[in-house]
């Protein structure tokens, strides 16, 4: 087979420019009035497919926005290679914190500004180019491939795994690939092999029947404010550890190479700190920051609402009080045995004159990668070469629910393979894409399928 | 001197028909679509005043809405008395949930019905129905009579304490009468010689620059709403008290008398707690409810916000947390004490990783009463005899600042001489007076009249 590196260095600026249209689409899932928007990017992405030269691409019907799937499976007797991306895109608000608005692409210092530039649609078209490179220059690609390219992503993909679950045997295949994460630093290519499992909560305090006048009745009446607050001081103890009772039973410990790798990632505290803006770092002793944000669980309050909170002072002493309460879960935890155990912990801690009711909001398994088996190897050839440099093994802290439903309903390995650049602007402002790392993104990819046909 | 009370009866009809017409004045003083209206409340009052016998009643304008002055001084030699009240009412809503119309008084079961209906021109026009019956029956009145009558009692009367130091010398007096009080049950008249002061802060907890993704920063961030919630919680100790060092220094101690006076009351704590609807009481170990309430200083959470608190679950590590924190003082505590005692206390809370701001929004000192003061024996001896029983002394967990105002500004002692029920929905829809009381307190302030003339 021939290489397909100078065909991409050939083609690179058109790449580029179809990117820059890509982008162009407004195609925000979770606003009604993009709807027509959402659908014309699945359109131009099946044209777009079908022109890189897959079998077939076609646009599936959801109870909300389209699946695309696409694919080629000429390659009898090689692995079946299943891709996963996203077309649709956040919201672009606040529109005046954009520097060029937020869908009329803009390159500046090698970097392509624009909503969906880096997540997903920049990091997903490198597939279709890759593809194009192969067929172009060899007239096949080197293993059989599925694309899967939803358009709900941004809205929690409410229709995927059940379009899953019902094509299982179609979608069957060696591994899965998903390029929607990011690299630990500019320059260092990264595999994400852990993601950290969620279990969000609400907790609503009672106490008295309607909001009192905090005069005539403080003192005498629980202030579920109060009992709130005591609840949630009570669920972390001195030195930052979660005190659930059970709550790091299904914890791994962490292993010494791990946290030698960790170690030796490119990374300072100090820095780290700068960039969240805090006074100072905290979390469970013990453990060092990179550790405390992949590999151990963590519980935060996301949100406390209760009484008066406008401005100037009333004097009021509320009926109710609640807190947003998630914990973030890592290897083996089980996302509902973590509910039950936080339920009936919060439950004992309540203090008589309020009553508590708690509410599970949203949960999903941690995850973390299988890195034995033969496509990580691949994968790690193929961004060492088209890098020059060993990838790293990173985590995230965050969850990506999608991982797990495609892990346990095809059965294979997920490579979550990502050209994100820190601070790239994934939900915010001035999103950017480097260019860069699509070009490198591109190239990996290219290779990695030569890579995975080879061992067919 | 010939008696007033047959008078009154004759005419209590009439006076019951004069006050439907004030309560139909929708005299509303937080909106300005009543403005009108609040001063057509003050136009009616003076015509009253003059037509009652009063040698003069003016509008006096302010920066915001007019205080009625009226006077009669024909009793040289006897006793000053100043009586303050508010032709001013709460705004009705929400509408719907009143039985008749809030500006169509209505009697009910002996109730007369109506925004404002006891709070306060029910309260307030039995001065001016006592004032008619002396004149009417015997020409003059038997003490030097002034009357201030403001329109922004429910807006905090922001004018009020200006133009009392500016007219001190006009206004000074023996004594000062406000009914815009309470009973402790119906048929046991009350003296409410006490009321609570305030102390009210916002504490504003900074964690993070700005809203972090809560997987990707959760566990190494210090999280601004779990510090909020571990200030709280550290503000009280297991037997509730405030832990704020010197919090209780200038508590004056119960003596065994008020003990006894409270406990003689007729109140369960099975009937308070039915009340406000909690599943159980608390507060101050050691104490009574109504000590809770009336005697002893209490601290409150009235609103707490953090990141998100709609509906669902967002994954957000918040930036900042706010609680606003109130603390309700008893004599002899001063409150800009208490402001700084509770600032340093909980800046020495405050952990590592978030930064604290306090700022202090609104204080008023405790009062309470010199019950040797021999208008207290008169109040008492006119109480008695109107209701045939012997008065009560309470105390109102509350603040009323304009009490202090007078008291400093005049140098005079303030009487609170209430006439609501519990129950009668001051603040809140389906607001009533009880027309029984509207006729003894009327006689009351007639005979009041008289005994304090007698002394002179």
């Amino acid at each position: 087979m021939a290489d397909t590196s100078e065909y991409l260095r050939e083609h690179r600026e058109r790449h580029e420019e179809e990117l820059k249209r890509f982008v162009a689409i407004p195609s925000v899932s979770a606003r009604s009035e993009y709807q027509a928007d959402v659908r014309r990017a699945a359109d131009w992405l099946v044209e777009r497919l079908l022109e890189a030269g897959m079998a077939t691409a076609e646009v599936h019907p959801t109870e909300g926005h389209p699946v695309v799937v696409s694919e080629w499976r000429g390659a009898p007797g090689a692995p079946t290679l299943l891709v996963y991306g996203h077309y649709d895109v956040q919201p672009p608000e606040p529109l005046d914190e954009w520097t060029s608005p937020p869908f009329e692409p803009e390159v500046r210092d090698g970097k392509l500004y624009g909503r969906g530039s880096v997540d997903d649609k920049g990091q997903l078209y490198m597939y279709l180019k890759a593809v194009e490179a192969h067929i172009a220059v060899n007239g096949r690609l080197p293993v059989n491939l599925v694309m899967i390219i939803e358009g709900e992503e941004e809205i929690g993909s409410p229709n995927l795994e059940s379009f899953l679950v019902e094509n299982r045997e179609r979608f069957a295949c060696d591994a899965v690939l998903i390029s929607d994460t990011g690299m630990f630093a500019p320059g260092l290519p990264s595999i994400t092999n852990g993601l950290r499992g969620l279990a969000y909560m609400e907790l609503r305090v009672q106490g008295p029947a309607g909001d009192l006048h905090s005069g005539s009745y403080g003192g005498a009446v629980v202030n579920p404010a109060i009992a709130l607050a005591g609840i949630i001081a009570k669920l972390h103890d001195e030195h930052g550890r979660v005190t659930i009772p059970g709550f790091y039973d299904g914890v791994l410990p962490l292993s010494e190479e791990d946290r030698k790798r960790i170690a030796a990632l490119p990374f300072t505290d100090e820095e780290f700190r700068e960039e969240v803006g805090s006074p100072a770092l905290g979390g469970e002793e013990g453990f060092g920051t990179l550790e405390r944000l992949w590999v151990r669980p963590t519980l935060d309050v996301n949100g406390l609402l209760s009484g008066y909170t406008g401005e100037g002072a009333k004097t009021v002493l509320p009926a109710r009080a609640m807190a947003k309460i998630s914990m973030r879960l890592v290897p083996d935890q089980n996302y509902r045995d973590i509910e039950e155990k936080f339920t009936s912990y919060v439950r004992s801690l309540a203090p008589a004159g309020v009553s508590v009711e708690i509410v599970a909001l949203h949960g999903g398994e941690p995850w973390h990668a299988d890195p034995a088996h033969s496509i990580f190897q691949d994968v790690a050839a193929a961004l060492k070469e088209a890098f020059g440099k060993e990838p790293v093994h990173i985590r995230e802290g965050g969850s990506i629910p999608i991982v797990g439903a495609f892990e346990q309903t095809l059965n294979a390995p997920v490579v979550l393979l990502g050209f994100a650049l820190p601070g790239s602007n994934a939900h915010a402002p001035n999103e950017w894409y480097s260019l860069e790392n699509y070009t490198l993104g591109t190239k990996t990819i290219a290779l990695l399928l030569d890579k995975v046909g080879a061992r067919g």
